[in-house]
């Protein structure tokens, strides 16, 4: 037996008491007649002692060589500390070594192991091993693991079955970029890894099953953004027989378990926002509503004057900055050239200081009277003291930057507590969006979402006016769910893929089994995917999830300590049949 | 909403209420003036009613075109049953239906949908969602979820933290062939998908995680035996500062659980058996022990009469068969041919019938005498009116031979009972096996297994004489886990990889990082993994794992509900600079 107690839980009660530890050397203090070691496991901190009058020789010599990160084993007398530390749980204590055992040696670690490192990311990363037993990052998979456990238990006690799905299922071209597995058995055809278990949850519903989830890792190849993985995990949820407001109430009630039971706080009923509000007050289908500073449209009371920017611009709009009148010229001005970025791409800013004494400053007075900027003020809710920003452009353009603005402004301002959660639904999102690229409609959602019922015939007419019922729950500016009613119809999902591009060939290849299925009784269902990755990061008051998956994969969709992908033996790619066009 | 009660929950208490339910048709009986409806969920069945004296005539016409798998909504009053149907819970009452709509047609399902089908293999694969609705998958899935339930809150209880591991990994030719996935970001490289997380769980450990488990999909592409699948599930847990009795403590705590809260059956200590006692004795190293029929050796008994088939034999070994007296001549035989079946490929069988009265009458009396034969019945514990049978050969051969005989002969008895357990570790396993093919010593585990630190010796001597800290959990039969003491220094594990055939440079290429982490400090570690698929199988009292897994493969590897896997878009291959060598 390694240990009689793990390094987290002897108290003042043990003392007296004989222990047997393992662990590893957070630290070593000698002092030649006295040597303190900080004993470490995943549990916690104890401090051995050996020191030359109580200790014997041949053990503190050997005490002597242990260097950080040293594994070892020690047997000893639980004694009270002289000098207590209250920092820790353990700090009563302190165990006077009588057996000491070096079970492993250890080099010393490329950065240090403790809660802030010398480390930086790359060199975290490629020994991601060592940085796991630093606090922040084992803290933070500990919680994860916390987290879906009460997601498991939770769906479980609402009588939801876990089913697993296959990994190994077929390429589909709609949609994100799949990766693909060359199949041996079947000479040049292809498995590919599911960007989510969309259509067997679907099929799941016309089995039967009736609720379902799935804590499930996806895989989609696209081009990383920061903070974007190539796989990832969602948790997965599917019901059958439901409304939009079943499921809507099903997984808020599971939301406010985990607010409750992981972070101690109660929240009301979520308010929900249709998306097209979302879009006019926030500039963003995920607003953050911890704090306010929504978007005031300046059309009515900005256009017509002399500005000719303003009157060219599809949409002229404000917010109003809290305290913002205290900046100075040239904050205002290092402003302008943070909307200007490439990132943000605004061609400028128009400002107006709300002067204390009610009178208004702005940067474009030639144009504007004061009681045309204090109409700005009203349409902003602009207060005395405050500062409104002006931007104007084509209606979507501006209102990602505006958006980007605010949440930059509100983290400056500290209005985004990471203790502070505001979950909020948004609902009826379109059905379909313009891709500029294809010049046709993609569905915004995913092909099986429904329609309004009563929007159908707009199809034909407005497509893009169509909205569908989907909903996205955001949290703290953040989308940590979504999901939609599906089409349980082969008729209206026939028409989908036509109004889609898809050919009947295409939709029967590719989705013919979900549409054979529908003929042969599918119940009414809909459901909702969580990413497991975002909702844990944010639980815990962070917003990147690299810091809450073990081993995550670089920018470039590299794991770095592995060292993958690599290339593969020319054997293997034989038995694949399979040819490099590229020489290596 | 879409119901306000399921299918399953309606009882007498509930007569007058009126209530809406949704589901399947199960089937319809029409009288002309009544009209009886089997209305299904995942909950239940519930009878509907409608009657020409109390049912609008709009309604009675609708529901005269109910066909089966007709997905309906209905609200009506419960009423109390005329004829109870003791056999469901709902059989007290009825509902007399007095709103009917049809929520989705159905074609003729292509088999029923009851518990006893008339659909094939084949076509309820094709239809597994149809499949899936019938009570025996369905049931299935549903206890494939309370096990894995049982299983993550015991283990989190246990302190074990539940930590997702990366699929996109990298290649390694040893062990059981990879599937990979080509990278697009790294041209002319690939991932591979993990046969098990091994080495990413060691890294946990020496990351100081501790506990570790993941309920986790891995995937081997190999040449699919009957009930193997290309992805398959495991329990997979490490621990660090353990020893193999504290691993073998914790997991049979675990499945001591699982038997008693899914199975209700309280088991004892599990039996230990050496792997060279489960070999000697039950010719497998995963003896089903709820029934007796150990082998007995011959050799000395057998050997150096006239008999020259056994005296050239490696091993002559018996079974005693109960009751096998009472075989005649024509079932012996069928048996001889049975065992001469290339599938089990002996080259024939002796039998020796042991009489009532004491006496017995062999087929090769001419060689041996009663007293001889006497003999063979101590060994192989026979008594009056059992049937010795015996075969010989190579040793290993002869083996596998009578314990296929040996299972056979206790199925066709009736003595693999399906709802007794018998677990049983078998521990001591050989670190090495030889492998015919490439005239070399492969790890028989893997090649982190530690040996047995006082036989490191042997190795360079005797090779296959060295044993692991290797063990195997056995139930009824089945391996159903399997694990071992890994090696945590960086010298044994080097020395390992050397007699394993591989370079240094090998070595480090596949499993640098591994290496390299044994030097920061890695701890004592081992562990064990859980075949989840068989596990549910067999607490079920099955072995079949294919009813279990919600969307199998078949023998090909393919996904015959999807037709996956299938061509790829030649534009997703030049993506990948990949290039087909054979022609489609």
């Amino acid at each position: 037996m390694y240990r009689s107690h793990n390094c987290g839980e002897l108290r003042a009660t043990h003392i007296n008491t004989e222990v047997t530890l393992s662990g590893w050397v957070q630290k070593s203090r000698d002092k030649g007649f006295i040597i303190w070691v900080d004993l470490r496991d995943r549990y916690g901190i104890t401090q051995l002692v050996f020191d030359a009058e109580r200790t014997p020789k041949a053990i503190m010599e050997e005490a002597q060589k242990l260097g950080r990160e040293f594994v070892i084993q020690v047997t000893g007398t639980v004694i009270e500390r002289a000098s207590k530390n209250a920092n820790i749980p353990t700090g009563d204590i302190e165990i006077l070594v009588t057996k000491l055992s070096i079970l492993n040696s250890a080099l010393l670690p490329p950065f240090t192991i403790e809660d802030n490192t010398d480390g930086g990311e790359d060199i975290r990363m490629k020994y991601r091993y060592l940085d796991i037993r630093r606090n922040p990052v084992k803290n933070s998979l500990i919680f994860r693991h916390k987290v879906t456990q009460e997601v498991r238990n939770y769906l479980s006690e609402a009588g939801f079955i876990e089913v697993e799905t296959p990994y190994l299922i077929k390429s589909t071209p709609e949609g994100a970029r799949d990766f693909v597995v060359p199949s041996r058995m079947n000479q040049g055809q292809f498995y590919a890894l599911p960007q989510s278990p969309q259509t067997f949850k679907q099929l799941l519903m016309v089995g039967g099953m009736d609720k379902y989830f799935q804590i499930v890792k996806c895989f989609r190849d696209e081009d990383l953004r920061a903070d974007r993985q190539p796989e990832f995990t969602q948790i997965d949820c599917e019901m059958a027989f439901v409304e939009q407001e079943d499921i809507l109430n099903a997984f808020e009630g599971l939301t406010r378990h985990l607010l409750k039971e992981i972070n101690g706080v109660e929240v009301n009923a979520f308010p929900r926002m249709l998306y097209d509000d979302a879009m006019r007050l926030y500039g963003n289908d995920k607003p953050d509503i911890r704090f306010g500073m929504t978007f005031g449209e300046l059309n009515e009371v900005a256009q017509h004057k002399d500005f000719g920017v303003f009157n060219t611009a599809e949409l002229v709009v404000g917010i109003a900055v809290p305290g913002g009148n205290s900046y100075t010229r040239k904050e205002i001005d290092k402003l302008i050239d943070w909307v200007k970025r490439p990132q943000i791409g605004a061609s400028g800013m128009v400002y107006c200081r709300c002067n204390e004494d009610g009178s208004y400053k702005s940067s474009v007075d030639k144009f504007y009277t004061q009681t045309d900027l204090a109409l700005w003020a009203e349409k902003t809710n602009a207060k005395p003291g405050d500062l409104i920003c002006v931007l104007s452009g084509p209606t979507h353009k501006v209102r990602t930057q505006l958006s980007a603005l605010r949440m930059e402004l509100a983290e400056r301002l500290g209005l985004r507590k990471p203790n502070e959660f505001a979950p909020l639904w948004v609902i009826d999102f379109p059905l379909l969006e313009w891709d500029e690229e294809t010049q046709r409609y993609h569905a915004m959602h995913h092909p099986f979402t429904a329609p309004k019922p009563d929007q159908l015939h707009l199809l034909a007419t407005n497509p893009g006016a169509v909205k569908a019922n989907a909903y996205d729950l955001v949290l703290n500016g953040n989308e940590i769910g979504g999901g939609s009613i599906r089409i349980h119809d082969k008729k209206t999902q026939a028409m989908m893929f036509d109004y889609l591009g898809f050919s009947e060939t295409e939709a029967k290849a590719q989705f013919g089994f979900l549409m054979d299925a529908f003929q042969y009784g599918a119940p009414p269902h809909g459901g909702l995917a969580f990413g497991l990755d975002r909702l844990v990061a944010i639980l815990h008051g962070k917003e990147t999830i690299r810091d809450f998956i073990a081993f995550p994969k670089n920018n470039a969709g590299r794991d770095v300590m592995i060292d993958a992908p690599a290339p593969l033996d020319s054997k293997q790619l034989d038995e694949l049949s399979l040819k490099l066009q590229i020489t290596q």
